[in-house]
C-alpha cells in the first residue's frame, strides 16, 4: 500500500469534517493524492473535474451546484497550514496504532454501506491484526449518559451476554450505558478466549489519542489495549457535537443491530438508531418504565415501528442472525450457560397448568368436572354441554393424563397432573 | 320486538356454549325459534337444512361434515331438561337488567364484526337506556390478576385519563389490572357528567346475575348501577375456562382499541389480543421491565409486532381515532387539566438545547467558540472548518440568538441562549 495514499487520506482527514459531502465527492471523483493537491490549493481543478464532482454531489441527492467546489475550497483553505499528515501517521504509530484506510483488504466492507459518506479513514488504536470483526457479529449498545440503575443493570447483562456468544459490542465511550457496554464486555471475555476476539469496540468522536470523557480514561485506555478503539478525525481533534453525530453513523455501520437501550424522548443514542435503519441494519429497543423519562426514546422507537422489542442477549443475537462464523469452544460453554437472561428467565417461570394443550371437548370435560365431589356421565355431559358418548371417551382421555379419577362404577372427579 | 325472540335467544343460550358453532350456523340457518325447536328435539331436522348448515360452517372455515348437526344434536340433549327462558328472563328483569338480542335496534353493530361467532344474545345490568357505547369511544384495558404495584398504577392513569376523555372502559371485572381499570373509571366520571355517559362495561364469564369473584362483588356492584354488566351466559352460569376464553372475543369486539398493560408470557390477556387483532382492531401493549415477569406477555406482543406501544392515555386514544361523537363539556375540561400522562411528562422534561434548530454550519460554528477566551475569526474558520465569510455570517447569526458574543474588533466567544 502506498504511502503516499496513507499521507493523503491522513490530511485529507484533517482538513474535512466528517461526513464533508462536497470533499469526498472529490476524492471519489479524482482519488486522495490529486484531491489533497485541489484542496490544498497546490493545482488547478479542472472544469471536468468540476462537472464529475458535481455529478457525483447530484447522483447522491446533495445539492450539487456548480459553485459547491468553489465552497469548498474557501471552506478547507483556513486549515491548510494546520496540516502534518506525517506528525499524524507518526503519533498514532507511538501509541501502538495505525492509520486504516479503504485501500487496506482489512478495510470493514460493512462501511461501505454509508456509500459517499464512508469515512475516508480509520485511526485505529488495539488488537487490529486480524481486521475488523465481521459486521454479522458485531451489535451496537448505546444509549443515556446520565443512565438509570435499570439501564446500566439490562446494558450489563446484554452485553457480557453477547460477549459470551461471540459478538463484539461496538459503542461509543461515553459514561452511561456506553461505558457500562464496553466494560460488561471486556469482562465477559474470558483469559482462554483472549485473542480470539474482539470483545469490545469504543468509536470516538475525538482523536484517538485522547481518552475522552476524561473519567472513562482508565477504560478507554483498557479497550485499546484489549479491543479496539478508533476515529475517523486525526489525532489532536476535540470532539465535537457535529462529530458525535457523525461518530454516530458509523458505529451503526459496523453492526447488524443497533440497540438502544435507555435513552430519553430526545437524545444522540436516537440518532445512531436512525442512522442503522437509513442502511438497513435492524434496531432494537429495550423497554422500561413509562414513568423513566430514560425509556420514553426506546419506547418512541417501539411506538413508530423503527425498532424491535428486545428484552435479553438471546433476542438480541436473534436480530443479528445465525452466525456463520466459527464460535470459539469457551464462548460456545459461556453461552449456552448464560441462556438465563431476564427475558427467558421471566419466561421460565411460567409452569405448565393442567389445561395445556387439551381439545376443546376435554377442556369443556375437565372444568365440568368437581374437584371436591363426585359426578354421573349424565350430569357432565349437561354441565359441560357435551354428548354423553363424548362424556364417555372424553373421560377416558383425561383419565390417561391423570386428570379424571374414577370414584365408582358412574362417579367422576378431578385429578391433579 | 317479539317476545317468542328473547325466549328462543334466551332458551339457546343455555343450550349452547358460546362460540358453539354448529348451534349458531342453525340459527343462522333456521332462525332463532325454529333452532330451537330442532336443538331441542320438537321438530325433525330436514335434509335441505343439514345442507344449508353444512354450507355455512364450510363457509366460516369450520369442518362442516354433514354429521355436524348431528353431533350437536347429541351435545345439546342432556341440557333440554334445564331449559328455563321464563325464569332467566325474570331474574334478569327482577336485577334492573334485561336480555338484548341482535333484533333490538341498540344491539352494538360492532359485534357483526365476529361474524358466525357474534352472541346469540347479552345478558345486561345496568344503563342500557342508550345503548352501548360507539366502538369507536371504547377502550378495553386488559392485563394479569396478580398485577404489581406498577401495572396499577399506570392501569390507573389510563383508565382515568380515557374516562375524562369521554372514553368508555373495557375490562373483564378480574383481580388485578382488570378491576383497577373499571375502578379508575368510575372514579373519573364526575358528578356533573353522571348520565351522560357510560365510563365502564365488565364482560362477565359467568352469568350477570353473580359477582364473581367474590372480592370483587362491591365493585361489580357498583358497574351494574353506574356502568354495564354483560354476559353471552344466562343467570346462573358458572365461569369455565372456555367461557373465559370466549368472553374475550366479546371484550375485544366491543372496543376500538385493546391495551394489554400487563401480562405473562402466557395470560389470557393475550388472547383477548390475539381476538382484537383478528377482528382487525388496534391493540396496544404497555412496556415495563425487562426483569418483570408480568411485562414478558406485552413485551412479546411489542416484539412480534402484534401491538403498538403505548405510555399514556393519549397515546391509547390516538389508536382509537378520533373522536366523532360530541364530548361533553365537563369532560374536555378535565381532559385539557389531565394531558400530563406519564409518557407526556418524559418528554416535558426534555428541555430545549442550545444548539436546537441550528443549520450545520452554525452548529459547527458554536462548538468552535470558546467559552472562556476570546478567538478571532481566522483561528475560527480553521477549527470550524469553514470559510472566512462563512464564520462572518456565522457570527452575525448566532450573535442575533444570543450564542455569540463580541469581545472587540475582532474577538469572539460564546454565549448562552
Amino acid at each position: 500500500m502506498s504511502v503516499d495514499l496513507l499521507r493523503a487520506r491522513a490530511a485529507l482527514s484533517r482538513l474535512f469534517e466528517p461526513s464533508d459531502m462536497v470533499g469526498l465527492a472529490l476524492v471519489s471523483a479524482a482519488g486522495p493524492e490529486q484531491a489533497l493537491q485541489i484542496a490544498t490549493g497546490g493545482r488547478q481543478v479542472s472544469s471536468a473535474l468540476i462537472h464529475k464532482t458535481a455529478g457525483i454531489l447530484t447522483s447522491v441527492g446533495v445539492a450539487g451546484k456548480g459553485y459547491a467546489l468553489a465552497e469548498g475550497l474557501k471552506r478547507w483553505r483556513p486549515r491548510v497550514a494546520d496540516l502534518a499528515p506525517d506528525r499524524d501517521l507518526e503519533t498514532i504509530r507511538r501509541l501502538g496504532g495505525e492509520l486504516l484506510i479503504p485501500e487496506d483488504p482489512r478495510w470493514p466492507e460493512a462501511l461501505s454501506h454509508l456509500e459517499l459518506g464512508m469515512p475516508l479513514c480509520l485511526w485505529v488504536r488495539g488488537q487490529l491484526a486480524g481486521g475488523l470483526p465481521d459486521m454479522k457479529r458485531t451489535v451496537a449498545l448505546v444509549g443515556s449518559r446520565d443512565a438509570t440503575g435499570y439501564g446500566l443493570s439490562i446494558t450489563g447483562d446484554l452485553s457480557a451476554g453477547l460477549a459470551s456468544r461471540g459478538y463484539t459490542v461496538v459503542s461509543g465511550g461515553a459514561y452511561g450505558i456506553d461505558a457500562q457496554a464496553h466494560r460488561a464486555a471486556l469482562a465477559a471475555t474470558l483469559p482462554e478466549a483472549a485473542g480470539s476476539g474482539i470483545s469490545t469496540i469504543a468509536v470516538m468522536a475525538c482523536g484517538a489519542d485522547r481518552f475522552y470523557p476524561a473519567g472513562n480514561e482508565d477504560l478507554l485506555r483498557a479497550i485499546a489495549e484489549h479491543g479496539l478503539l478508533l476515529s475517523e478525525v486525526p489525532p489532536g481533534s476535540a470532539p465535537t457535537r457535529w462529530r458525535f453525530l457523525q461518530r454516530n453513523r458509523i458505529i451503526a455501520a459496523l453492526s447488524a443491530v443497533t440497540v438502544v437501550v435507555e435513552a430519553r424522548w430526545r437524545s444522540g443514542a436516537l440518532n445512531t438508531a436512525h442512522h442503522a435503519a437509513e442502511l438497513g441494519r435492524e434496531v432494537g429497543a429495550v423497554p422500561g418504565s413509562v414513568y423513566s423519562a430514560n425509556s420514553a426514546g426506546c419506547h418512541r422507537l417501539l411506538r413508530d415501528g423503527s425498532a424491535v422489542c428486545v428484552t435479553d442477549a438471546q433476542e438480541v443475537a436473534e436480530l443479528a442472525g445465525p452466525l456463520t462464523q466459527e464460535v470459539p469452544e469457551v464462548a460456545q460453554a459461556v453461552e449456552s450457560a448464560s441462556q438465563s437472561g431476564p427475558g427467558s428467565a421471566a419466561r421460565a417461570r411460567e409452569k405448565r397448568s393442567d389445561h395445556d394443550g387439551l381439545a376443546v371437548e376435554d377442556l369443556l370435560l375437565l372444568d365440568a368436572l368437581p374437584v371436591r365431589s363426585d359426578t354421573s356421565i349424565d350430569k357432565l355431559a349437561s354441565v359441560a354441554g357435551l354428548p354423553v358418548a363424548g362424556v364417555r371417551a372424553g373421560l377416558a382421555r383425561l383419565e390417561l393424563e391423570g386428570l379424571a379419577i374414577r370414584a365408582g362404577p358412574d362417579g367422576w372427579r378431578r385429578g391433579k397432573r
